[in-house]
């Protein structure tokens, strides 16, 4: 949530004479992102964000991320386009690191969660999903099955440190995800981190669909299950079943779940509460020395584990 | 340079009810200030900052510095605008900290600095020190040469431990400027901080003034003579006479310096060094644990120090 590297005005202008967007009139520094370094500049045209990579884990896949938000712009979802320069590239490099000028998007991120929120999120998620059934990139979900049981292995030493029995309670979840994962479910290409932070809306109605840097190929069904996670349980990590509701309604509106899909709820469920856990565990015993970003709380998602561990039944979520 | 304090929707709801600005259609924390979070605000009406005071030493002279902006800003200069609430009040709470609106400036902070910025930045200088004559506010500038001492007490002990001779040379400087120190120069309001990120250009034109939260009663001169330190070396530290002579001169034609004043100017210069180098080196010695600032060198105004230290006369600055 900082700005890593600075940029000056004189290395900007030099940024910006590789564009047609116009001269700078004012170039803010925002406090977004984890491993990015985010300006809000706006131009005698227009206004943009200029994001700095500054800890990718892989760079090759930046063109990956920016080619999917380019296809889903350009198919009229709200996400941010990547801004070409003269030379139609749309990845650049300032001071070493890759840079991507994007346009700007209004709306504001929702603390206060209602159903229609919801409503938005599930239809917005399963129109990126139709929206990308012909989009020609590909990128494995390191952060799946095989992902999880590296991060099993990297804490499940230290991971009574957080809470006691905690070790043991991962290690038989992750052998019960690798036994029982699903395998043929529909794939597609899924945001895979749509939280609130990831969502800009104006009233009720989403604006922006932002932060792709997760996004892979997976089943679709474990987006939606993500956003379980994410949209439908209130600050004291309590499920709201009427917020569910509105989500896998709206979502199932747009694209029509399959049964296979609907009965695999509760797993998908499972394995995206372990996604985070073990995300925020890694973190938790891990922490950047310096690094001004606040640390996620890895036992809310042993809360929303736990209570998809006792789900029998897609159709209890609902009631 | 972060948001100490985050904002949520529905606080920000709440605190927007008490004005009539219009409803939020974005809202990002920005990275300025040290010791204040800042918020990019937009409303269907116009922008806006947010300001919320985290770190303020006295939050009694928070009503002296809105109230200079404001009657800057109604007297016509490029200040922010401190935005009343329907009560008439611009001095608000959120989250427990004094938390005020401000209007939004366009412009971009300059690190080439050339000649032409020099020349608008002493005319600004001046023209606020001429707006402010019917200014009713007084504070007391706490970083003057009793501040320095102050410095010089906290920081003598370990000093060498940043450069070895450096405690002897502080306390033989301290010692000179309590024997020298002017006290009959013409006084008013000043910035005292007016440094290249606290100036917004549009090309070479200034379009705003910002942070005024070290904004007290002194010396005329003295703001002058912070500006030369802050605006006329190079990133060397090389002192550019061509830069100085281009502040002095449209400051002078703006507000004619009194010939007391040119002749005080190296030893203003001297003063306006200790109070920057005495305050680096006091966080250089004291870092803040966890805080995501970068520290400034104190040897850079060490280094104008001693350059100011062999002016024997004003006239010297400017051949």
């Amino acid at each position: 949530m900082a700005v890593y590297t600075q940029v000056d005005d004189s290395t900007l202008a030099a940024f910006l004479s590789d564009y047609t967007v116009g001269a700078p009139i004012s170039f803010k520094g925002i406090a977004e992102g984890v491993s990015n370094s985010n300006f809000l500049l706006e131009t005698d045209q227009s206004r943009f964000i200029l994001t700095l990579y500054e800890k990718i884990n892989d760079p090759e896949d930046l063109p990956y991320f920016l080619s999917l938000m380019e296809h889903l712009a350009n198919k009229g979802l709200p996400s941010a386009l990547p801004i070409s320069d003269r030379n139609g590239q749309f990845l650049k490099e300032i001071k070493g690191k890759p840079a991507c000028l994007i346009s700007f998007l209004t709306g504001v991120s929702i603390d206060a969660i209602g159903q229609n929120h919801c409503a938005s999120v599930g239809q917005a998620l399963a129109k990126m999903h139709l929206a990308t059934q012909d989009f020609s990139g590909v990128r494995e979900n390191d952060l799946s099955v095989s992902g999880w049981r590296t991060l099993v292995e990297k804490t499940r030493d230290r991971a009574d440190e957080v809470m006691p029995g905690l070790s043991d309670i991962i290690v038989s979840e992750i052998e019960f995800l690798e036994e029982n994962w699903p395998t043929d479910l529909p794939k597609g290409t899924v945001h895979a981190d749509l939280f609130p932070d990831n969502v800009l809306f104006m009233g009720t109605e989403i604006s922006g669909l932002i932060d792709f840097y997760f996004s892979c190929t997976d089943f679709m069904a474990y987006d939606l299950a993500v956003c379980m996670n994410a949209w439908c349980f209130d600050q004291q990590h309590h499920f709201d079943p009427a917020l569910a509701k509105r989500l896998m309604e709206m979502y199932d509106i747009v694209r029509p779940l399959t049964p296979a899909e609907l009965e695999a709820m509760p797993i998908l469920c499972r394995g995206a509460s372990m996604r985070f856990l073990l995300m925020r565990l890694y973190d938790w015993l891990n922490p950047v020395e310096g690094a001004a970003v606040n640390l996620k709380d890895p036992l809310e998602y042993l809360v929303k584990l736990q209570f998809h561990q006792a789900i029998q039944d897609t159709a209890e979520y609902v009631v």
